[in-house]
């Protein structure tokens, strides 16, 4: 999804505390206003990595170069570079960070050796691939993306995008009314990976992440909530 | 994608070799017609794991409602149980089967430890949800499950579904020019995800998969005629 930020307020992120340059910190390649690059941050900051946001926009033809020539790079990113290690894809990016940084903040992806706590997450995260991520966006590309270019969104598309979602997430309020996350009691990547295309909806007026009952609504409510999505929101650097 | 084999052979599957019941053995419950439970065979296929395979149809209600009881359960399918765990979602399934049995058969997933590796792994794998899944799910749907239905296909779907496919894979074609496998010089199960759509394009008519460019046909007709996948058409078992 390349679509803006529900809040106005990111786009403080390209602030001077948050673009403060070091030679050495992690650098988020991206549009502030993209899901996807704001996928990355929510991570980043419950992993406590500082970093620098660069927008895609400003960066050199050599710099722009030098990460297309990445592996399966799209135009639009995000890329993080560290240590002169650059990759792309957001999801893969968030299990990077989380796995290199595990023992440091919200822990985010379980243990290997557990195997079988390790494959619930697995169909957590391809559940939100494959039953939340492609309405969701259409759901948010016809009510704000379209908004935002001064085309009129089609209110059948974004009506079906919705029920399609909605009636998804049935599932969700099943599995949520037995434990707390979506992989289990501890909170992962399978979660966070919601949050931006869950508070688009929101600000495309579907309140489908509220109305399928208490247990959704308290997940939902709960991970939408939480410091590192306020803080990424509010274009606030990582707090140490 | 819920689609036939491209193999009539396929509908062997259920023949008695297969189906020779053992207790501990792993069962797979899917339909033989679909990709999602190929994707599943041609892993277990791949690291020597005797299973066996249970139609969907064919379950008793009480064996359906409990597979239906598990996290994030289609009633399509697929599932697995092993020791009384059960699973569902083919992708996650793979890296069940591919972490737990990581020392035998094809390696398949990255050691966890070599951090950049793994990275390059899970961009592979997302590369294949978001770049190939839906443009080859699209295309089969019209060409190959409408026809079985008796539906004819819209032409003009089946077309921008290959269209966008194979502006998708331009970036394999560069890609594979570099490296063996798309994720590395291994073979990881983002190459191995590829096959049953990958298949069901070329029985659906289209040579979108050898039409790219050297690296890519060489990369297709390498992963397209292992040994697994040729035994899953076939309906053979695993060979230990």
């Amino acid at each position: 999804m390349n679509s803006p930020s529900p809040s106005s307020s990111l786009f403080k992120l390209l602030s001077p505390s948050v673009q403060q340059s070091s030679r050495n910190v992690l650098k988020l390649f991206g549009s502030p206003s993209c899901v996807d690059t704001t996928r990355i941050q929510i991570v980043l900051h419950e992993k406590k990595i500082p970093y620098d946001i660069v927008n895609l926009d400003t960066l050199s033809d050599s710099k722009a170069s030098e990460l297309m020539a990445q592996p399966f790079a799209r135009a639009s990113g995000p890329f993080i570079e560290e240590d002169g290690f650059i990759l792309c894809e957001s999801r893969a990016i968030c299990r990077y960070v989380a796995t290199k940084y595990a023992d440091q903040g919200a822990k985010l992806i379980p243990d290997a050796y557990n195997i079988k706590r390790a494959a619930l997450f697995e169909q957590a995260v391809f559940t939100e691939v494959f039953d939340f991520e492609p309405y969701a966006s259409k759901a948010v590309h016809e009510k704000v993306t379209k908004r935002l270019k001064g085309i009129t969104p089609d209110e059948a598309v974004f009506e079906a995008s919705i029920a399609g979602l909605s009636s998804k997430l049935e599932a969700y309020e099943d599995l949520l009314s037995r434990q707390r996350y979506l992989a289990g009691d501890e909170l992962t990547l399978a979660d966070i990976y919601h949050i931006p295309g869950g508070a688009m909806l929101t600000n495309a007026g579907s309140d489908v992440m509220t109305r399928k009952g208490p247990n959704i609504t308290r997940w939902w409510n709960e991970i939408s909530s939480r410091p590192s999505w306020i803080a990424v929101q509010n274009g606030d650097a990582v707090q140490g």
